[in-house]
């Protein structure tokens, strides 16, 4: 069976995981790196030719998937319609609020050119959307909640280290255990993020700074951090390389629901993530798969994952998965 | 829009859950319960209106889909494929190591008429299924275990039940609790069956029964429960028919992989389920759902819900999924 020849477009934390991720699916073969830096200045270790984004013409015809590892904010709603003109493509898009004009945009360069798009792939939105959707259906009578962590919020850890004094920050959103178990028993919550997650600070400052004002800093940031329980530890550079700079994530979205007798049932799906990147290029590599499948039986278009059959993402025949899945 | 017709085969608990179900699915119209009891002696509770399962030609215009009900041991796979060549059909058929040959059956009779058979629906297999095959995609390197419990094995409590001196018996599967742990850390352990699962039973016995024998019987009880640490607690009628007439049940579905820099991930679907023949009968009516849609895609023959793209099991139109669920 031929491979299925893949490239990255943008090689951060998440290209890099789906090189890996690449590595482990005997059905794959990754042939390029595109970015806008200088090629010889991108170390793939040997997994990859890198090409220079403005050359991404000449690898067309070598590439049966593009998967774009660009962030969401402002990279990927320019690259990712120039890049569905071109090639059948998978992105992690994750701006929950903007999914439908994305959808729309990526959806007409990709039918004009005859190519298929996978959008917002990964785990949320992705394979927690995909959850959310099948509890919805079997249980339309019940509520769903969605709890995010323990885990590191990048935006948050960002937002932490723009403050004056603040050398090293990270931040990881952490589910308020009481509400965990409230809905794990089918009880009824406040749908506010707020009453559900806390967030836990680990910052280094800089010699001197005044660590009363930069604890107050960051629990009045509006948006981010006010109106949550937040806490604040400082410590040394040490610990914090010693215990913070992976990148751990996770959480589970819950469906409680009542069957018309009104007997409880309750559905969870539940992450725990050592690396929050790598599992993320994890499910793009098995939508590259599902995306090289649909675009083989003539599927143009953008489509997301609740549009593709789970077989659609295996590597194993129909037959096996009757036989060892089913 | 037109509602979808939807008949029953079979009227027992998880037909009864069908019933229940499509009332709180407003999309959906149940009219018929095809039975092989004389119709007057079927109570629906007017829900339905109950028709011989000879007759069953005449109703063949008014259905859209008929869900069968009936058990996968002697009752599937002969109805399956003689209600297949008339309906589109789903079912349950839960015998997993006949899928494959009854899969074959369905779709031969499926196909020869033009319909549309949606197999093997429910949880496990179903949504269990489903979860195994997404897991293993998106963690190629890694290993899946299937708990289920705690709760009542059908199978086990007629096994139970037919031990001389035995008036009533339930037996509840109970997943063991120190290697429920272990493969949520992440670690491997046994994949045999016996050292995941205890068995619990409760039993009435009949006055002057040798209560002694009746529990080596069980637990001698070879296939149901040698090799399993099993409890035999003897009770009263009363305390039976307070605490053990419930059908709950549940289990969860996990895999435990590692992507290629050595990070754990660790993906759960776990179910707690109140009522199994009514969770079951959710899944099924969501099913019914999505085989009218694939039905009226022009797909035939024998599907699951592997092939089965998510959004097709839901209510909600693409855009309110794209905005609301994504």
């Amino acid at each position: 069976m031929n491979k299925i020849k893949i490239a990255i477009a943008g090689y951060g934390n998440v290209g890099r995981g789906v090189a890996l991720a690449a590595s482990q699916n005997a059905d794959m073969e990754l042939k390029y790196v595109l970015s806008r830096r200088e090629p010889k200045s991108v170390d793939t270790a040997g997994m990859a030719e890198v090409i220079h984004i403005s050359d991404a013409e000449k690898i067309v015809d070598e590439t049966d998937v593009l998967i774009i590892c660009s962030g969401s904010a402002t990279d990927l709603p320019v690259q990712g319609p120039q890049l569905a003109a071109m090639f059948n493509t998978v992105d992690s898009f994750d701006n929950h609020a903007h999914i439908p004009e994305y959808f729309s945009k990526i959806d007409n360069a990709a039918r004009l050119s005859g190519h298929l798009s996978l959008i917002s792939c990964g785990w949320d939105p992705g394979m927690f959307s995909v959850n959310r959707v099948y509890s919805d259906a079997i249980l339309p009578c019940g509520r769903s909640y969605t709890f995010w962590g323990r885990g590191v919020s990048q935006g948050h850890s960002d937002a932490i280290r723009r403050i004056p004094g603040v050398l090293r920050g990270v931040q990881y959103t952490v589910p308020i255990e009481s509400a965990v178990n409230e809905v794990r028993e089918g009880n009824i919550i406040s749908a506010d993020s707020h009453d559900r997650h806390r967030r836990e600070c680990y910052v280094v400052a800089a010699d001197g700074a005044d660590l009363g004002r930069i604890e107050n800093d960051i629990k009045e940031m509006p948006d981010y951090f006010k109106g949550y329980d937040t806490t604040v530890y400082f410590i040394s550079e040490e610990e914090f390389n010693e215990k913070h700079t992976g990148m751990p994530h996770g959480g589970f979205v819950l469906r409680s629901g009542e069957t018309a007798s009104g007997k409880k049932q309750i559905v969870e799906y539940n992450l725990k993530l050592e690396s929050n990147p790598e599992f993320t290029a994890s499910v793009l590599v098995a939508c590259a798969r599902a995306a090289a499948r649909l675009a083989r039986d003539g599927s143009v278009g953008a489509k997301t994952m609740l549009d593709v059959p789970p077989a659609y993402f295996s590597q194993h025949s129909s037959e096996e998965l009757l036989k060892n899945f089913l």
